[in-house]
């Protein structure tokens, strides 16, 4: 269960404190030549600092390839990339042990580890474990891209102000793609504008938000995937699980399906220049679990940062009694905004895992 | 990918006009006694008819134990059950090969198995398939409520009408357990009388309606699961869209995080008679992938049944042409009552699994 | 652990007497036809009844398809057979509890399964299992033929006596293929009748006979396996000791090498007739954990029946005392003879899996 | 298929050559403190240049902890270590794409991997990779160590000459224990002379030799393992040939249990001691695929190394032509001595996987 994937399987390691942080990602296939320039820049996408809504810690997150690539090009055996953890702040961090952060793991993961999880930046439940997922994922998106699948992100709403121009039918693929390359990744810089003041707000309450990713894969062909537990979604939902802060997907028309009537949400077939699609996309290019050719949409909900700045009510596992706790540190105010290219790596390994693995 | 879980496995066969579908459960603790009338009245929970909400078709969904269990007892050995598919109607269902139904899976179906699946009544692709989950929850769930473990889910809306009879903090548990066992599954029996008459106006329009269930796991013990992909969310969203129709999931406050702000949707800690618990369930029980010891709150959005009596647009895949389709037979006009106890069910065999497994 | 295979995958059910026993394969090619009749062909290679050196019991172990297949082609969903168990002697097996058989998993069983396991004619570990892996792999062996891959077995010894008519490197298939046919499956008649003569004569004195059988698998393309775990022979090694009674396996040259020098057992590649052949096949057409083009030739080793006449020791788990136990029924004295077929469907099981699943 | 074990999983990564080589463990319990210098004289036990027989390279297979390890105790999370490979000899190894090796992994692996594996030095196929399962496998012996589990191995015979001074039933833990800690691992020391006298003389004609290792899991309670695909022997087997070089497998009697008679080879049980035995070990510690509380042993065939010093055979992939090699560098003229310690490390891996899945 601590990796994901068949065929195109990713395993990811470290801790927010250890010495290194990485990923191996077997059955990718050999031959295959990878633009690294292209994966540090999509690594970038993902470091702090490069909106005034995000942290201002730095993190340097341009991995260093130890096996399963000569000269850029994938010889077929595992690759495994590290990001080496550069001097942390040496916090007593073992205070949160006995006072847990609240909606942080460190109370459920005590448990779980009997208090020998490494608590130190959030261990392995940091938020930094998505960069390896990055790494993986953004071979993916290079992998796919090749075939001509196309996988883009965008922020669809934080604290209620929503990101609307995005059309699941006719998608505008320049922009979605543009979209997550900006400092603030939304399609309607306007949108994005209303965003970032609710964000900054937050801040400077001390507070934080939560927010909504929509992401869409086009190019996809149809045939993939499987009834019961074979189903894309599944797959790729246990996908986005696995990057710390979702707490919800759908797909297509999703929660807003439970409102329609099926006359209404039934996606109806049709030719367009020969080819099979529907006119409407509330299946959000899948149906019994299958592909179905037109683009695969879905939305995540990214809950607020549990680390804010306001003093909160917790307790003392050792004398167990009630007490509060003050968080300090530089956090996002909103996850969302960062974890836009994590979304989209999470979805490429699982599609390149579809397609490597004949399923 | 045809099977779920890790210690505790189960696998699903059958096709909806096969000799018979069923599932066989590996990992099932020897010496455990199963109560099969239990067992049987949980089966009929999902039999259509007991609402004139529901289908007027009948199932006898009498499971048959082939093995991995004598005298009531599990041997240890995998358990398979089936159940014979009575005799069919002999449509032309051919025709769907030819003509796809819209949000059906005939269309990608045929693409990923080259026209070779078998079409009638739906294949593989038949809500039938989730009688053999609710064989495996069934017995899961008799198994997790010696353990002191409840799983009970409702319909939490319809059409847009809510049963909001239900607090994630403070569940009320026999309150939740009947109402699965109603044969409108709500726990505000006057909220049901508003979605049966949605229903039942969408049906007498040749139409149907979606709906959306919630589900509640009682009695979980904290420290299960864990971060990235040992997520329980990432566990159980994907035992969840192996339900046919389910196109989204939520936990705790779901997609209403993203509005809110963290200092709002942090669940503070607090200790309650002696025991750890939060003042709010915002996290739906599960923080950092792993359970804090609060109830495991989920609801699943599901989509209006796709088979309605209006008559829909298509395409002709022989002439490579438009056209309309109008499909006959009985279906329920909204399969979210009858999905609710196999949602408890793959809900029952996702956390089975994490307690056996040592997970 | 309790299914075989990543993309073709079987899973296998029931119990010696329980009412049925079974399998179910997944990942099958939509839309290729099976031949039925050649498929219970295959099935009668391993009844008992075809050899005056087996058991006088009988099997009529005709499967019978649940799904998964319409008008003898795959549909593509998992494909379920069962056999159902015909009444079975009533005796007491319970005592079999108490005193476990000598090198029987009784005892063994008993520990795992807390006493529970079904222990009525070997319940789980009985040989009959067999029959479910030659459902699978006769399903296999057929769709393997069509792409020229085909696979053989026969008894290379018997209690000493050898059957040496096999070349590892230029393997006379049709000699091997019908061997596998014989009531009695060897290439060299007259060393098979030195065989049957060692059979009889144990069991005239009660007791039983041990064997090896050796397989090949021609046409196998290179470029398949890896390294590490991803190994050809770890791959089809685990699939033998599947096999009840099989307690040894070797991959060309075997256990011989370990006499051999490298000088002698390193393989030359040559051309011929412009392909590739190595022109010895100690490898036994795997190198480096990757299929090489040659032949993959490996040999099992089969215990001796561990049901005998004789009386042997044991113990009373009841008054925790030494005992004895005499062991009644009809029982193979050697079952080596008739696990042929079961070793050639673990290997087609094995190899079209690799196949399917691109590695 | 790139990684081995269900709870507690090794995954291998890195090429000969590669920037490092190294292994990632998931599933170790939380809270166990780990010696640290143990593991380093465990890993010093595969290092060349501990005795004349092996390789004259050097090394440093000291492992350097990434993550999953704070201050010697396992934090629960992946561990990762590596061995960084040091600058390496920039030999001309693209001659090898062209002209195979015969018995190496050149030609098969260039097939698979379309020409583009790192060949240098034997890429991932080297034995070198053995490093990693040891980095695991010295964990998991420190682990079991704890629980009175305790797996050794020693050199049971190379070409032809015997060290028999092992007893399946009596195991003496000491001197099996000590034997894998000398430069030349055996348990007669004469036996090991005459063994290091026909290394050292096929070493001189620039040959090779190969060997048997036996291996027992002393301590190893009953109950473990299943039926079938369950089975102990199938796990470790399967481990086994992740080993470079290994050939075959037995358990217990093994091959020569095919020259037996089942009123020889069927175990006795006894109670001696309040405890039950069998007075013979032919299943070696398992039954029915579960081990039955008597020490499990296995013995496995190692080829002569195929690197040696002699003119070859072989082919030229670019002219099609039939030609010749000679293989410079300096390699072990018996891979089996130093491959002890990876035998052991490999069976520690599935038996600690055993035992913290609760299989």
């Amino acid at each position: 269960m601590s990796s994901m994937g068949d065929k195109v399987k990713i395993e990811i390691f470290g801790e927010s404190h250890s010495a290194a942080i990485g990923a191996t990602i077997c059955g990718l296939p050999a031959g295959e030549r990878i633009d690294t320039d292209e994966l540090y820049a999509f690594m970038q996408r993902r470091a702090p600092g490069r909106d005034a809504t995000s942290t201002a810690r730095k993190e340097a997150d341009r991995p260093e390839f130890l096996c399963g690539i000569v000269d850029g090009v994938l010889t077929g055996a595992p690759l495994t990339a590290i990001i080496h953890n550069s001097d942390q702040h040496s916090r007593d961090y073992e205070n949160l042990r006995v006072r847990p952060r609240p909606s942080h793991a460190d109370y459920a993961a005590s448990v779980k580890y009997n208090g020998a999880n490494d608590i130190r930046g959030g261990g392995a439940f940091s938020g930094r474990l998505t960069a390896p997922i990055c790494i993986g994922g953004g071979i993916a998106l290079q992998l796919l891209a090749k075939r001509g699948i196309y996988i883009g992100a965008h922020l669809a709403s934080v604290a209620g102000e929503k990101d609307t121009a995005f059309d699941a039918v006719n998608i505008d693929k320049e922009a979605l793609l543009s979209a997550g390359k900006k400092p603030f990744p939304v399609i309607d810089d306007a949108a994005g504008e209303r965003m970032r003041e609710a964000i900054l707000s937050a801040k400077a309450d001390g507070d934080s938000v939560g927010g909504v990713i929509e992401c869409a894969i086009i190019g996809m062909p149809a045939g993939h995937g499987g009834p019961l537990f074979e189903g894309v979604e599944g797959k790729i939902s246990s996908a986005m699980f696995a990057v710390p802060a979702v707490k919800g997907i759908e797909f297509g028309s999703g929660f807003a399906c439970a409102e329609m009537r099926g006359s209404v949400h039934n996606d109806p077939f049709e030719y367009k220049d020969g080819k099979v699609v529907t006119t409407t996309n509330h299946s959000g290019g899948i149906q019994g679990g299958i592909t179905n050719g037109m683009p695969i949409v879905f939305r995540v909900a990214m809950k607020p940062t549990p680390s804010i700045a306001k003093t909160q009510n917790t307790i003392n596992l050792e004398t167990k009694e009630n007490t509060s706790i003050d968080i300090r540190g530089r956090h996002d105010p909103c996850v969302a905004a960062r974890a836009v290219p994590a979304i989209e790596a999470a979805a490429a390994l699982c599609i390149l895992d579809l397609l490597e693995g004949n399923n």
